[in-house]
């Protein structure tokens, strides 16, 4: 018999175009996985052969240009229940530490609060599609509306580009800024981080907050 | 100035698959359009261009064999939403008479009940996807197991069929068979029709618990 796996720890990563995720995942993903580490990224919507046709409906489909705001909302958490159920829960469950390119946070912001729906029933239907299943720590990488689009107007264009969801008004953007700064003081999981810093800088504070949990692991 | 047109009566038709709610769609669709009545007939999912998406993912994709139950719930109800806010509510505004060949009262029943979803969690996303918009009308065409199977046999083989809600096992259709007559007998809305009985017979009986809605409207 061998001991059951040490359930993963589950990490989320938040915040605006722009503001730095990607690279902040990738130099964690290479800091875990240097030293071992079993680690899985996820990225939404999509990472299932369901959540990646949905994906491509919500970004990317000529269909999208008439998204009412309901409707987007709920195939971003289909995607989400999806990905839970298929790919996060039996990662954490066999010990995999998983770091989530957005989670439910980003339907909060983005559709409750930067597209209006009712934080209620964002609330509801967000618990619904994860299954109570939550991070264990959400960084949210501030940066202000300014630096975002300067950040994303540098990026190589991608085919595609930009999507449906990066073509929004400027009010759009300051409310979903506004948006994760109010979530960030309203939960003992969030860690808020200012991401206008350098990219070292950023990562330094971010594994101020990580390696408590890896101590003694290689780290 | 023109008046207001007076809005539209909104009438649905449920059942399990064989009930014969094509057919009588189709002959109070004629019934109403002979006397000159403006009539639109939805279908779900589907019935928009998002919504179209969505059925061709629900129902014929191969990435649909590992749908989980709550993925597929909120797929549904995201298409419903996209048609309830692009369609239905225009044109029940616009004076036209709606019939639903399949409404919210589908995923109460298929979701909920068959795929064992809690009601409370359905009726919260139900009510949020249609925004408070239920049937005026809705007639539960009730057939046994038995006879809506030998009937869904007896069809023309269409491209792609039997599609993924068509390949459950028996309990899940008795499932759904309880599941409406539960409801049947929940919401004054709801008109129980037995189903078994010959065509005419069926057409019949539709129209005594419709006639009053359009008495001297040329019918």
């Amino acid at each position: 018999m061998t001991e059951p796996a040490k359930r993963g720890l589950f990490i989320s990563f938040e915040g605006p175009e722009g503001c730095g995720k990607t690279t902040q995942i990738r130099l964690l993903h290479e800091r875990l996985v240097g030293a071992a580490h079993r680690v899985l990224i996820t990225r939404e919507p999509g990472g299932t052969a369901i959540g990646d046709e949905i994906r491509q409906l919500l970004q990317f489909s000529p269909a999208g240009r008439a998204m009412k705001p309901e409707t987007e909302l709920l195939l971003f958490t289909a995607s989400r229940a999806q990905l839970v159920r298929e790919v996060i829960a039996p990662a954490l469950d066999s010990g995999v530490t998983v770091i989530a390119d957005r989670f439910l946070d980003s339907t909060t912001v983005y559709q409750g609060v930067a597209r209006k729906i009712d934080n209620g029933a964002v609330a509801l239907i967000n618990g619904f599609a994860v299954s109570s299943l939550l991070p264990d720590i959400t960084f949210i990488l501030d940066v202000d509306v300014d630096l975002s689009q300067k950040r994303v107007l540098g990026r190589p264009k991608a085919a595609g580009f930009p999507d449906r969801m990066e073509q929004q008004p400027r009010a759009f953007y300051e409310r979903v800024r506004a948006g994760y700064l109010s979530l960030a003081a309203s939960d003992a999981r969030m860690r808020l981080v200012d991401a206008s810093k350098p990219v070292a800088e950023v990562e330094a504070r971010i594994w101020t907050h990580l390696h408590g949990f890896f101590d003694g692991n290689g780290l």
